[in-house]
């Protein structure tokens, strides 16, 4: 017999197949369930591995009707990858069938494979107990700032304190652009002149947009517009502000309900730095300057003074060794530059390239963070699906519990992109966004912070140029577990290609009302309800459509995109996805629902 | 016998030889006698040609002790170029030599060639009754501006109505930079911010230091920084100011004796101009927009509307087509570019590529301008010897009498550079200024625009880095025949390879004050007598010294330049170019000067 004529089910996303859903606290049990039927003397065995731990085969046990039953507890945090066996007589042989799941990282519907090594394992994320993030964040919304960007807050437009060699666009309105020579190393630095006096001036506007929450893009001392090659850790840029104007910054913004995080790039600084000191701009000796310099140990040379790590292999980027001890504790020690600028009263920090940063690092900026502030709140930069990301070999545990409270979520913007576009499936779709759902622990799930674009990607009126198709991501980004964040001039329907047209000027009085219109009904609808913010996330699909329900108490939305230009009617018997809504919503649920073409609609079906 | 036996002696530097001497005015005689000797039975033939008007062959007869004469007078200007035909018995046949000039365009001492093609003619400059200079002109000191570079005069250092996609330096200070893409079009203009006012503010420095004449590079409304892509010949630039503040300037320019001078662009215009308009920039139709518009009749389209005409292929610089009458009458018409401007008071025009304008075009320029002013100067652009320039296959008149003035004295910069660096002898400077003395109109040469360096060269500290050897430069351009001309800043010291480092910021406060004090003594020295600006010039060498005597009524200065590191005795009775001074003057010189190493000396050997 061929194993195509043995009924096999097993689902990830299902409880009746694994239970609990998703990602586990260590020392919860989860039972797994798979059913197998029309197998002759069959034998299942789940084969789990907890990552660097080797394989355990648990033989499964039959509960009757063709379902077989195992359970597995793991007492420590990090990723478990299972798949099953099934032996079973094929007229007087025995043979071996393996199941395991679509993808990497990718959960749902099995895939059966004759060959072992055919097989992907299913994931499971184990992380500790995981303290909420903070509530605050939470319920926020967040707006990213590019300060040199979006506004000069001098009443004369003078630009403050010009650096030397750079050059400042002539009008606001300039396009920006790079000044590189043939081999792409940048000859001049090139300025708007937006600062945080122009952040403060227009807290009104973002108090009144509906924001909570602003991630700033680095403000620290540096030859750059965007300051990722910090100078100095411990100043302000000069043509941003000073210490004086940032404080006013947090205080005025804390009288509005806003609190500021700031951007923390500690995976390199920049080689025109007072601690790298390339260029000699700094009095004090810098690495690479002597070998003498205090900061000499700070940085990896393969070549004393010009060859050595950079980021990337930008040598105006020098890599830091982060597990030098001075540096550690400069940056997270007493008085260090984490307890500094989080003493003033900031919201907390998003970590520059939080993926190539050693565990224990973020740890104690995380405890350093934490020990001088209430309920701040620390953001990792990471492009994929934070839960199983590799770095340099290691698979990074900063979601598991004790360092970030969450990660910036490109997944979502490139999901919601790829199939509005229609280069993916509402089906895909559906997979993507249960994976993320299933893989992540559920806290940080909640608190993913979502974009449709921010300084290094396109923007999202660049990828989506069709307004009814943008107002579908609009609604998504507002109606999505996590926290949404607008991208500084999203909302005024900015258009950018990748760097440097993603980091236009703010068009301050030539907004697109329309989009502004989109941006600020979504944040109203958001409003409405804990639904949105708190709420569970049960997605579905039918052929093109894609949705999701959020139910919270009593309340329940019923979101559902229509990217294809005909008119669909959703039926809720065909959809798939809701198996797991409760019977109380369900029966709020009409059987069909209309949708117009290219639509994103939002419905109330809470109870009454 | 061989010709070498011959003894044939010809120098047109000499009037032993030619008298007069150098250029002649039309229906002047002129008198040629060669030294043949040792020739039997020699027929001397004077072979001259009137540029255009065929060959006269003109029997010379011998005025006794082997010195044969002929002469020569033409009523028509131009160049006329002639050599010589000797014929002489060898044994028993006849045989011909030819004897010419030792250079195109450059006279002195004979060269002897057996085949007539080998030969190069000597040149006669025949010019027209030349009205001389306005008096203000030749006994000024020129001073050459680049606005945007020279300073910004408003209080706050703002600058004014930046230029939308362009960039303006962060600092003062900053390096000037191209912003180019690979095909070397540039992709935005860059500037400093200097304006109008800066001129003005600078008006004091400038009647201190002695000037009495501006030369402004373009100043009006154009998308550049060096302005020659005219925008719109009838506004002042919006950076530089206005035409109030340009009045301002004319004025206070005047209270203080000095006269400015612009600069006329009128063999192209900017492609972003009134007139072409290939952006759409301004509301009138344009000729690269429509061949209805009345600009279209201007410009040469070999293909409408991208390809055109332009200066040197540079394609934003769309050349004019200076025959059309409407053009034209715009330039030199009732009420055009020319009348308004002269009309405010200038001192007179530059024009920028005079060599490739038509002829009548510049005699039409010279009468609007007198027509509105009294004692304007018209000053030409050319690199060369302008009295022999060719351009686009025609020999250029404009210094014959009722064109231009004067020209820019680029041979004068290359000759004292080339010798100073020691990459020529005296002796070759020397034929090359006596060449020059020779070939322009007197009035020509006492009106020549030298320099140092100008927007379009390297500058002059940079071609020459030594102070000592500067010195000398310096100390010759004040001495020289002709209008001396600094180019902004090299009196500062400033350095710059070509464009754009020539076109740096002034440093003000940053003077190198070795150099400023140089440029001080020298100005002074050239003020302390009219034999600098008037005075009659014998240059002289020996070995590897140059100089010259400046003879004016009774004032007489030698001047003696010694290039070498070690100290040289000028011995007077050894020097080369001295026959023709008078005796009077003769009796002043010592013996013998001692020059010290790398030397400039001035000596005023005036009659008691």
């Amino acid at each position: 017999m061929n194993y195509r004529d043995i009924n096999i089910e097993y689902n990830s996303f299902s409880e009746q197949h694994k239970k609990p859903f998703g990602a586990i606290c260590t020392g919860q049990e989860i039972d797994f369930f798979i059913r197998v039927e029309d197998a002759k003397d069959p034998e299942i065995t789940l084969v789990i591995e907890r990552e660097g731990h080797g394989e355990q085969h648990l033989k499964m046990t039959s509960t009757g009707s063709g379902v077989y039953h195992s359970n597995y507890c793991a007492h420590e945090s990090g990723l478990c990858f299972y798949f099953f066996i099934i032996s079973y007589t094929d007229y007087d042989y025995r043979r071996t069938i393996y199941v395991g799941s679509p993808g990497h990282g990718i959960g749902g519907e099995q895939v059966i494979k004759e060959n072992r090594w055919d097989i992907i394992p299913y994931q499971i994320t184990m992380h500790n107990y995981v303290e909420p993030s903070p509530s605050w964040y939470k319920d926020a919304i967040f707006y990213q700032i590019f300060v040199d960007r979006f506004y000069n807050g001098n009443e004369d437009q003078k630009i403050n304190n010009p650096k030397k060699n750079s050059f400042l666009y002539a009008t606001w309105d300039d396009s920006p652009m790079y000044i590189k020579d043939n081999l792409n190393n940048i000859l001049r630095w090139d300025f708007f002149g937006g600062n945080l006096l122009g952040v403060i001036r227009k807290l009104d506007y973002l108090h009144e947009l509906g924001i909570g929450g602003i991630y700033l893009n680095p403000i620290f001392k540096s030859r750059s517009n965007h300051k990722y090659d910090t100078g100095d850790y411990l100043v302000i840029d000069e043509m941003f502000g000073n210490e004086e104007i940032f404080r006013m910054l947090i205080s005025e913004a804390d009288k509005r309900g806003i609190k500021i995080v700031l951007d923390g790039v500690f995976n390199h600084v920049g080689a025109d730095s007072r601690y790298f000191n390339a260029f000699g701009s700094y009095p004090e000796l810098g690495g690479a300057e002597s070998k003498d310099s205090k900061y000499y140990p700070w940085f990896n040379f393969f070549n004393f003074p010009n060859d050595y790590e950079s980021w990337w292999g930008v040598k105006d980027l020098p890599n830091v060794n982060e597990n030098e001890p001075s540096y550690r504790n400069f940056i997270v020690g007493k008085d260090g530059v984490i307890e500094k600028w989080t003493r003033m009263g900031i919201g907390g920090w998003r970590l520059d390239v939080a993926d190539e940063m050693p565990d224990d690092f973020i740890r104690e900026i995380r405890t350093a963070m934490e020990a001088v502030s209430e309920n701040p709140v620390l953001i990792g930069e990471v492009w994929e699906d934070a839960s199983n990301k590799i770095a340099y070999g290691q698979r990074r545990r900063y979601l598991l519990g004790d360092e970030i409270h969450a990660t910036m979520n490109y997944p979502f913007k490139d999901g919601v992109i790829s199939f509005i576009n229609g280069t993916s499936r509402a089906r895909d779709l559906y997979t993507r966004f249960m994976s993320l759902k299933e893989n992540y622990p559920r806290e940080a799930f909640y608190s993913a912070l979502n974009n449709l674009g921010t300084h290094d990607t396109r923007r999202i009126f660049t990828e989506i140029p069709d307004f009814d198709k943008l107002y579908i991501a609009i609604g998504m980004l507002f109606t999505f577990p996590g926290v949404p964040c607008i991208y500084y001039g999203d909302e005024a329907g900015m258009k950018g290609e990748t760097d440097p047209y993603n980091r236009g000027p703010y068009p301050w009085g030539k907004e697109k009302t329309q989009i502004t219109g989109a941006y600020s009904e979504m944040i109203r609808l958001r409003k409405t309800s804990n639904a949105f913010s708190k709420g569970d996330f049960i997605p579905f699909y039918q052929e093109n459509v894609f949705g999701y329900l959020r139910l919270y108490e009593n309340d329940c939305y019923l979101v559902a995109v229509n990217r294809d230009p005909e008119e669909f009617r959703l039926v809720i018997n065909d959809v798939i996805g809701l198996e797991a809504v409760p019977e109380e919503f369900r029966k709020c649920l009409a059987d069909e629902y209309p949708l117009s073409r290219a639509s994103f609609s939002c419905m109330n079906i809470s109870k009454k």
